[in-house]
């Protein structure tokens, strides 16, 4: 599969974007116009600034109104086709890009369309180029891509070609069958954007919304699959209109792009009869078991925080590393480690963020495979000292920097705990307070960053994403997106915060980052669980009373209930699978918290209660921006 | 006119948002639900705090999903409305929101959903409450004002009234005539918002695009006038839903909000037949007749810089302050000041900001009429201390804490030139540009700001704002929004940015705040201005080759005139109504610069060349975010 990217895509001057795609991995690039007239250099300046990247030109775009035009119009329109070519010869490219023809002077007719196209391919033949034509969604008399394969095929010309867009086929949901019978050959291109699926204006959606394969809600796989039956191997190029990554990172833009193009290549490759199509192996997506640890990377002080509130929430210190200052706090399935060590990452990792769960480790069938693929969609492979005889676990970096280890059981990987740790017993004995699972990982990134972490997760394990919800922060809306798998066993919430007076956003930039801000762990018993709790002195986030006497009001539930709720201070939800009960600790840190839920059924995560839940932690963080937990915590002495 | 806003409608928690609202001055609040619950006290506390404000409780809302509920729904829905009936008590407020079904299981028909809010009347009657039926543009059965209507009509009960909603009624192009046949005392109470003009899902856009009366597209004008002709004189509360305005201010979109309903008022009342509404009498916007100058505060050394590159654009000094460190620069009709005081607003203004175009005066018919409109819409009157004898010209805050100089020929006014100035001679005579008037003044402000000036201009002034375009910075999307009269004799571009790496938001971020970022000068004759600036020495923005290429094909243009345009650095444009040529200078300061346009019947601003000049402007801002003029100008000499 041969990668392309138009420059438009990402942000920056020429030079810079170049530099961000070739470091990115694509093949090839689509020099967009306005790029090229902004850049003070010559067409022949560009093409050797491209090669020297070891890229290839793949196409110059786009070329506008051009078919049907009237005299006195089309002879003009041809000359500057004519101007046009040259700069192609110059910059080093054969293929240009005319998209179909919004000018209100222009005429219809497949026929005169067609006639226009065969005159400009002999002008083309002469200077060995080739023009693609391709169907804009909203195009004047041509806006769907048979009409523009018919007169492609009408135009009958070697050097006429047809360019599809996924995004201009399925806006508009036209039937991808249509693709199969294109002879490949009459492909010269084929453009790749996803979006999110909102009813609006196709050219607003086009202009600001578009985004990589994967990202959004439109059936690319299928798109590609269609196209990869004709046989058609020649690029496939990114062309990404996105307000956010106009104003992102071209680096990271461009990584996610490429990440997107082999993530999607390897799906069309799994398909049934994606025969066409040349791409590299590599492992298949792993369900994720369940969550084998997570570490936090804390200084003592912190450590001796942090061990009170665990020991508040029911686990105990089950075991210690047989070299480093970490100890495991265990409670059912849930395993906790806490760094203290004064050198290694969980120690550079403290300097910069503080105390935070830096490190998460996922149980997958096989580890070296996970690592094969991740390493295979440009994840950075992680790994640090070990000790001799200790096992050495396979990981990644993921969101903020942060670690994520590859552990299964085929391998020696799995023995970790009777290998690297002692098991000891903890002579503090506070009451279990029935948790059994980590329900959910709740990272809060940049708001920018979302959909290069929903990429990630989802290309690399086998997840899916669920809608994007938002949540209302008393300062602003918070943007929530869930990655979960099928069977349950690994559940992440993204939220992503646009100003840092959200809870969200006073996290990130507090801890310089993102990260992990909460983790929820499960009980099958939440009054069991919350009766355990008081024994151990925990004290639960304060919910204001009126939230009980509306959800006793909505959901009709019994008052003895209700009231037991607001006794506990659990909030409760309901969806059409059964329902939801969820306790919260008070913050830890910058806004790090703790939540415990109990699904009977249910689906979702609590959406609608986030308002009441955030407004409560809001109260706890001082206007100064310090922790208040001392605070609270005093105060429940 | 009796004004209220919605508690969602602004950011905060609901202290703060109350404490907003009434500083703002409404006269009543509408409390939201979820505002409510999420507070921590009781609803008689949330009605002593709002009365302690000396608000009003103008309504509770939203009650969702209640008619056409088949049992065992109906009952519980009914048992639900008790219990915010309950609330609403004990808040102190007589009226509460239903807003259209949009429930799976409700069932249609009028007469079902009538005979359900008869009832509901019943019961809200013994406690002496009224409830508001609003029609959703996506309720499942009715989502037609019209309809809703019908069902209170026929409902027949004393308390059961219709709420009228701008959004829900213009979002669906509802035909406004039928409004004018309502009763004005079964219109319970009326719900204001605007919206930017973009075909999408209602939901989607209600959620997310709603802003101020007057921000946006939609007819609020004619909606209320429909509605004042009822006789209606109730209270008007704006309901918006914005993320932009969850996330700002609560202070700034309070302020706003108030501002346009009084503006919305008087705009009204100055229709054929609003004779229901009470309405505060105030001067019309004023026409603007032209900028009498602008100002800028710098200090010694800036003012040497200015000067210099003032007089390679032609201008000379005409005038000095009588007792103040102002000079007049002038040439056409264009004065500008420079004032380098050491004490004054000017002064402090330098303190924090730097160099910068601090104070624009506006020529107004009646600067004291005009001086009422803005204070009566909230504008900041400014004043400092003038000499004896000296004139005291009315002034209001403008952009980024500026000035905005009021100045007539009526009064004293016009006659500050003679009064407050000496006319000199200046010795050095470099040879005048032919510059003329100052056709635009461009003002960069945070992008979350945008609406707030848009408002404030169009409010104060006789001006109407173009559509919002994108402007492409390599390193992000700029917003701008033009604001403009008739004559063209204010034309006034706003530029909201994103983030700090485009040009628009280096400036912002380097000055400390939005201001005046350029000022374009008009010519009559583009290439004698081009002639006489070369011969003074200014260096005009190098413009990259490859623009002339494009713009020769794309306009057709004589290749002789293509080469005038390049070998100047001239950009050309052209819309319906003639061409367009502009002219720019380097960057000073933090980003400031010059424009000098030639109009042959065109509109525009050029939005078209914005990416080439941006490109090339930010060529000039080194790295580390310095200024470069210095730089640049060394190597013109």
């Amino acid at each position: 599969m041969k990668t392309s990217i138009a420059t438009v895509s990402i942000s920056g001057e020429l030079p810079e974007k170049l530099a961000a795609i070739a470091k990115a991995g694509f093949d090839g690039v689509e020099i967009f116009e306005n790029d090229f007239l902004a850049f003070d250099g010559s067409p022949a300046d560009v093409g050797r600034m491209v090669r020297d990247h070891g890229l290839e030109i793949t196409l110059f775009q786009p070329f506008r109104d051009f078919e049907g035009m009237p005299e006195p119009h089309r002879t003009r329109t041809f000359d500057r086709a004519e101007r046009k070519f040259d700069i192609m010869q110059q910059l080093g490219t054969d293929l240009v890009l005319i998209c179909s023809n919004v000018s209100p002077v222009s005429l219809g007719g497949i026929d005169r369309a067609a006639a226009d196209f065969h005159e400009l391919g002999e002008r083309a033949a002469k200077r060995g180029l080739r023009v693609g034509y391709e169907a804009l969604a909203w195009g004047r008399h041509i806006f769907d891509h048979r009409d523009a394969w018919e007169i492609v095929r009408r135009a009958d010309h070697a050097n006429i070609g047809l360019i599809l867009d996924s995004f201009h086929t399925l806006s508009r949901k036209i039937d991808i069958n249509s693709i199969r019978s294109i002879p490949k050959e009459k492909i010269f291109i084929v453009q790749l954007a996803d979006a999110p699926l909102i009813d609006m204006d196709l050219l607003y959606w086009s202009r600001h919304f578009r985004n990589m394969p994967g990202e959004g809600d439109l059936p690319v796989v299928a798109f590609t699959s269609a196209i990869a039956e004709t046989g058609y191997d020649g690029y496939f190029s990114l062309e990404i209109f996105n307000d956010q990554f106009r104003g992102g990172s071209a680096k990271a833009i461009a990584a996610d792009g490429h990440r997107s193009l082999i993530t999607l290549g390897d799906r069309v490759r799994r398909g049934p009869n994606a025969t066409g199509l040349t791409v590299a192996a590599m492992p298949d997506r792993a369900p994720v078991k369940g969550v084998g640890f997570v570490e936090f990377s804390v200084d003592e002080t912190d450590a001796a925080e942090l061990v009170a509130i665990l020991s508040t929430l029911g686990f105990h210190k089950t075991a210690q590393h047989r070299t480093k200052q970490v100890s495991v706090y265990q409670q059912g399935e849930i395993r906790l480690l806490i760094n203290t060590e004064r050198a290694g990452f969980a120690n550079a990792s403290y300097a910069v963020h503080g105390p935070s769960a830096y490190a998460t480790a996922l149980v997958v069938e096989d580890a070296a495979e996970s690592m094969a693929r991740a390493t295979a969609l440009g994840a950075e492979s992680f790994s640090q000292p070990v000790g001799s005889g200790e096992v050495d676990i396979p990981a990644i970096r993921g969101v903020g920097g942060g670690v994520i280890y590859l552990l299964d059981k085929k391998s020696d990987l799995g023995r970790i705990w009777d290998i690297d740790f002692l098991t000891v017993q903890d002579d503090e004995k506070s009451p279990s307070a029935h948790l059994r699972t980590i329900d959910h990982i709740a990272q809060t990134v940049a708001y920018e960053e979302m959909l290069t972490w929903l990429l990630f997760y989802t290309a690399i394990f086998q997840t899916q994403k669920t809608p994007m919800v938002d949540i209302i922060d008393p300062a602003g809306v918070v943007r929530s997106q869930v990655i979960e798998n099928a069977a349950g066993t690994l559940r992440i919430t993204l939220n992503g915060a646009e100003n840092r007076r959200t809870l969200a956003g006073h996290f990130i930039a507090e801890t310089f980052g993102s990260g992990i801000q909460h983790l929820a762990f499960s009980t099958d018993d939440i009054f069991a669980t919350a009766a355990a709790l008081k024994q151990n002195g925990f004290r639960p986030l304060h919910i204001s009373p009126n939230y009980y006497d509306d959800v006793e009001a909505r959901f009709g539930l019994d008052p003895e209930l209700s009231e037991r709720l607001k006794a506990e201070n659990i909030l409760y939800d309901r969806d059409e699978y059964g329902e939801f009960f969820q306790l919260y600790s008070g913050t830890y840190g910058e806004g790090f918290f703790f939540e415990i839920v109990e699904r009977r059924g249910y689906r979702g995560y609590g959406a609608a209660n986030a308002i009441f839940r955030i407004a409560a932690l809001k109260k706890q963080i001082r206007p100064d921006g310090m922790p208040a937990l001392a605070k609270t915590r005093s105060r429940s002495q």
